[in-house]
């Protein structure tokens, strides 16, 4: 008997994160989610779906930056269940104030170069180090990380986005690795990489002139797409990098 | 008329970049060779070869950490000489004191895993900044960085060192993006990442015993056969990741 299925949000206030919250909280074989959020100004839409659904969604504070928040975050998830089903890692950051991503090598500064690093690669490698007990167990699960296809080496032909995409391909590896890993200790885990698409959210709103109407996803629909190649993938997908039509990207 | 060619070793005190200097300073079509180093009480065997050749060889103290000493370093280059023809950027940490590669995620902290981006992956972009004016000239040109094949998403068969290879991942994407920009404005210039094999220094000696003794090269090996890589190379070649025989690895 396959229970119903523990599931773990990470960056769910706004974009996309929010948006697999909002889809997941309905379906029937969801048991429990947790939703993280790192600022409460923006975490409405969020709070809002705890006030309809109590019992189901549990809402954690983590700054994703800070190790202890994270372990803090995991002791609380480890309060309510015994096991995770699905994790999904949402955050990600391109512009940020000051922060925007580099047209050239002359907008190259280490500690902007940081920031994309400290944000975009290294808390899912903290994440996977803390949860990895969740995954001690026999039944399928999935742990996937919003990455992104300018983050791919082999594909980028125009190059710019220096901390954007080297913190994407960075992130990658890591995955990469944490697919090995966790794959020697949970033999059903599948740990994968996503590319969603340009969806419209704050993080694409500046850069999304030059995408096509039809190329430029609503939240809603970027979330179905992402739950479909979820839903999809079988033990031999682990460790691979899929598109949002789940297609394999090459790194 | 070709000029000799002005070359630049990044990291020249000790190891593969110690190699290449005492490789280059004899040959004939070297014109003046610029040689940066960290810390003085390591760089004995490049102040002796700046005694033999104190009019062809400038040492230069560059901790590659600090931008401004990066500055510095092609300021006193820019004094020299007005066109760069080589640069071969082989600064690189595996281990560092109590700074050891993560044998899995447990060993994972942030503080760890900035230092391997700090080291082994920013420096090339910064360098890459302020080179740049110095490969604004039509002779060509390469700008080759030693990477690692344990930094190919692809190659990754065994997991662990996450620090080091996330770090080799996201320099091979800095390298592939350097490569794009470089090239719209000196059509001459390549860029492109070598894989030097294990090689007897420093870096590999607490990982070496695995290594069969045929695949451990000598510091004199190394850079001859990088520097063969080096010499083969075309202009459609940039961009790309190379191992020490040639041939071509995935990103």
């Amino acid at each position: 008997m396959v229970s119903a299925k523990n599931i773990l949000i990470i960056g769910a206030s706004q974009g996309i994160g929010n948006g697999f919250v909002q889809k997941l909280i309905n379906q029937s074989d969801t048991g429990h989610i947790f939703a993280t959020y790192r600022t409460e100004n923006t975490a409405e839409n969020l709070f809002s779906l705890k006030n309809l659904y109590p019992h189901k969604l549990t809402t954690i504070t983590v700054d994703v930056t800070h190790e202890n928040e994270i372990q803090q975050a995991v002791t609380i998830i480890k309060s309510h269940v015994n096991k995770l089903h699905l994790v999904i890692n949402c955050v990600g950051i391109l512009h940020e104030g000051e922060l925007q991503p580099e047209k050239s090598l002359k907008h190259l500064n280490t500690d902007n170069l940081w920031r994309y690093f400290q944000v975009n690669t290294i808390p899912t490698g903290i994440w996977g180090k803390h949860l990895q007990p969740l995954f001690k167990h026999s039944e399928s699960s999935i742990f996937a990380i919003i990455s992104a296809k300018v983050g791919s080496i082999e594909d980028n032909k125009l190059g710019g986005w220096y901390g954007y995409r080297t913190s994407k391909a960075a992130l990658n590896m890591l995955i990469k690795n944490m697919a090995i890993e966790y794959s020697r200790v949970s033999k059903n885990t599948i740990v994968i990489a996503l590319h969603p698409g340009t969806t419209n959210t704050k993080l694409s709103t500046p850069f999304q002139k030059n995408v096509l109407p039809e190329k430029l996803f609503s939240v809603n629909r970027c979330t179905q797409q992402l739950l479909s190649v979820i839903n999809n993938v079988t033990i031999n997908d682990n460790g691979k990098f899929f598109s949002w039509d789940g297609s394999n990207l090459p790194w």
